[in-house]
């Protein structure tokens, strides 16, 4: 049973006549609010308030204003979070905060990662290996099976472990708490993207003694195609950058201690700050910051529950429904270890997905063959979740994904 | 005379009563279209085609689109400019495709820049300075009346020479044609930030053999606070960036050759799409291309007529009204070394502003003593700067400035 707490933000969202959508692991709906939050900041602020907006508006403390109503949705504290640029820049400066913290230890020059992790996020280690050649970084990309025998193996010699808290494939998830143990006791540093947990289940970053985060709010955050993605840093690091005058990550002028100074040297400003680079995109946080205000009020365990609902009924259904059309669950059966979302293995995965996109029920593709659903509790139903599976078993039965139109690739998502 | 091509222009804009904006230099003012365009993208592209829209309306294109359309505004082919990030992510970017253009001269290890530059250039080179610790980069950031002998002096050793084309405080120019031949006949590579240039009037960058560029498109171009920068590169070195197989200076998702393979190798893109990273702010890119969409109509030849009969008339008009009070022009006399801006010196420049502000007579401060006005000829007439001058002589008389309430510092810009 989903609460009626939860039930009950449905009616806050513009959804679409005759469309499921089980997509919101990519791109969460329009909040109803957003688009009057939009239209004030353009005609009002913006259209009316002009230059004076920046004060008026206070457009220019919209990154740490929205950082700290993040924070509390991840379990961190006012000043441990900015949002800011997109998750893969936020991936560039956290990996390079992690290396600065690790300065004194220069043996430590591994970067360990899961191969099936997002690929931005190795494509960003790997174009920091090659930046920072003098550090001679060396990266571990290792299947999930392997990565705790990695970091037991490498650990005296890694610098950061970077992971994506829930697999964007599989849905599977890594035990924050355990795995940020077993990286802090080989003394390296774990940086977490929680682009597939923030706002889908509840994360609690301090409780887990995390030490860097990243994560992007267009997802299940709701903040609109390409918002603002966000940084975490724990204080106790914050403090050692700013003790050590360790200078910002891309030292633009937002990261200064005065950016209206107009001082030609460059000196960082203290705490999270130091995330931010150049002017924040203020449409953008409008549409953000509207969606934030109302995840303060929902209460999260509530969410988790509902997502439970949903998943597991969606996993049944599908195995009752499209037994024996070669569908194989890749999504852990265990809710414990697994997101908000359920994925299947198919070998014509792409055209089932377009077949079923065609019947209104919006799911993803991920390559080489993952039909990818996600869950979103606050406007998703579990009537949804039943004539979601109906629409898969009639795509199977009648073999309508077969039609050219629906092999055709060409869409990018 | 204003041309009746160039006056046309106002009634697009959205002009609030009783203001007149001289701060379009800063942040441009909304053009009428923009709203319809943004709520567009918000209520039916995300609203209605929520994750088909990247498809459907093209969104993931939306950087190589805005580029394309930017590169006719400032002189330069498709496939030469791209919209992405903010003006100090994309310097970073550019100053380290500058090295690696250099990656043959390893000696040249000096970046040259103007100390009066914007401080996020200069911030953006201290930063990059420590991160390449390897490299042992050296800036030479001096005054402008010593750039060309710098230039002449340092140039065997110099990777990059950076500079604004507009100084942001005078509003004087540099001759891009002269300053860019001078550079590169000393086998440096030129770097423009076009900030206040890019519809400020015509800018020339393949003319003048540009190397690098980067803009923002806030400013002059009216995108909206916190719209897309800008990056460009002549196709000579995207040819050599991509015939050396040299990565993407950040390489995220979007710099990969297929974004959507989810291939855990990053296989940097070839062309101008190198230099784009995460996702891109949709919200930001409907406003940013409903303005270039107007901007590609103007006359930009026109429009500089237009700007110097501004200016000149409101240099003439302030020393005439407001001779005696202490202003000192900062602006060259010359027009032709001057942006779309006019800027006087007075030790009280931030209260004088203010006090005009509360005139509705918007221009804006830069310390330490500079009141700068932003002259932008499709939204502001020759009676605004009749009017405007007028304001400020009653100011000066007056002695209003004195007040407490405009000398309370605190407001940002």
């Amino acid at each position: 049973m989903i609460s009626t707490h939860i039930a009950g933000y449905r009616q806050q969202f513009f959804i679409p006549d005759g469309v499921i959508y089980l997509d919101g692991n990519s791109l969460g709906v329009l909040p109803k609010a957003t688009a009057a939050a939009v239209a004030k900041t353009v005609e009002q602020e913006w259209g009316n308030g002009l230059i004076c907006s920046w004060n008026t508006a206070d457009w220019v403390n919209a990154p740490r204003r929205c950082g700290d109503k993040i924070a509390r949705l991840i379990g961190a504290n006012a000043g441990e979070a900015i949002a800011c640029d997109s998750t893969s820049v936020n991936l560039f400066k956290s990996l390079l905060t992690a290396l600065a913290l690790q300065v004194k230890a220069p043996e430590r020059n591994v970067i360990i990662s899961d191969i099936d992790n997002f690929p931005t996020d190795l494509y960003i280690a790997q174009g920091l290996r090659d930046l920072l050649a003098s550090r001679t970084l060396e990266l571990k990309f290792v299947k999930r099976a392997e990565m705790e025998s990695t970091i037991a193996a490498f650990g005296a010699r890694t610098a950061v472990v970077m992971l994506t808290q829930v697999d964007y494939r599989t849905g599977e998830r890594y035990d924050m708490k355990a795995i940020t143990a077993l990286v802090q006791s080989k003394g390296a540093l774990m940086l977490w993207d929680l682009a597939h947990s923030t706002c889908a289940f509840p994360v609690e970053l301090n409780a887990c003694n995390a030490d860097l985060a990243v994560g992007c709010s267009y997802k299940y955050v709701n903040g609109g195609p390409g918002a603002p993605a966000f940084v975490f840093a724990a204080k106790r690091h914050l403090d050692t950058l700013d003790a050590a005058g360790t200078s910002a990550p891309i030292s633009g002028w937002f990261a200064h201690e005065a950016p209206f100074a107009f001082d030609p040297l460059f000196k960082v400003t203290r705490g999270i700050e130091r995330f931010t680079v150049g002017t924040p995109p203020i449409l953008q946080f409008a549409a953000l910051e509207a969606s934030l205000d109302m995840w303060l009020t929902v209460d999260m365990h509530a969410l988790r529950s509902a997502s439970v609902v949903l998943t597991e009924r969606f996993i049944a259904e599908v195995e009752s429904q499209c037994a024996g059309f070669g569908l194989t669950l890749a999504t852990p059966r265990g809710a414990d270890i697994r997101g908000s979302q359920v994925s299947f293995r198919h070998a014509e995965g792409y055209a089932i997905i377009q077949a079923l996109i065609a019947r209104g029920v919006i799911g993803d593709f991920r390559a080489p063959d993952v039909l990818r659903f996600g869950f979103t509790p606050l406007y998703v139903t579990e009537d949804d979740v039943v004539q979601a599976a109906r629409h898969l078993r009639e795509v199977m039965q009648s073999r309508e994904y077969l039609r050219s139109e629906f092999r055709a690739r060409g869409k990018v998502t």
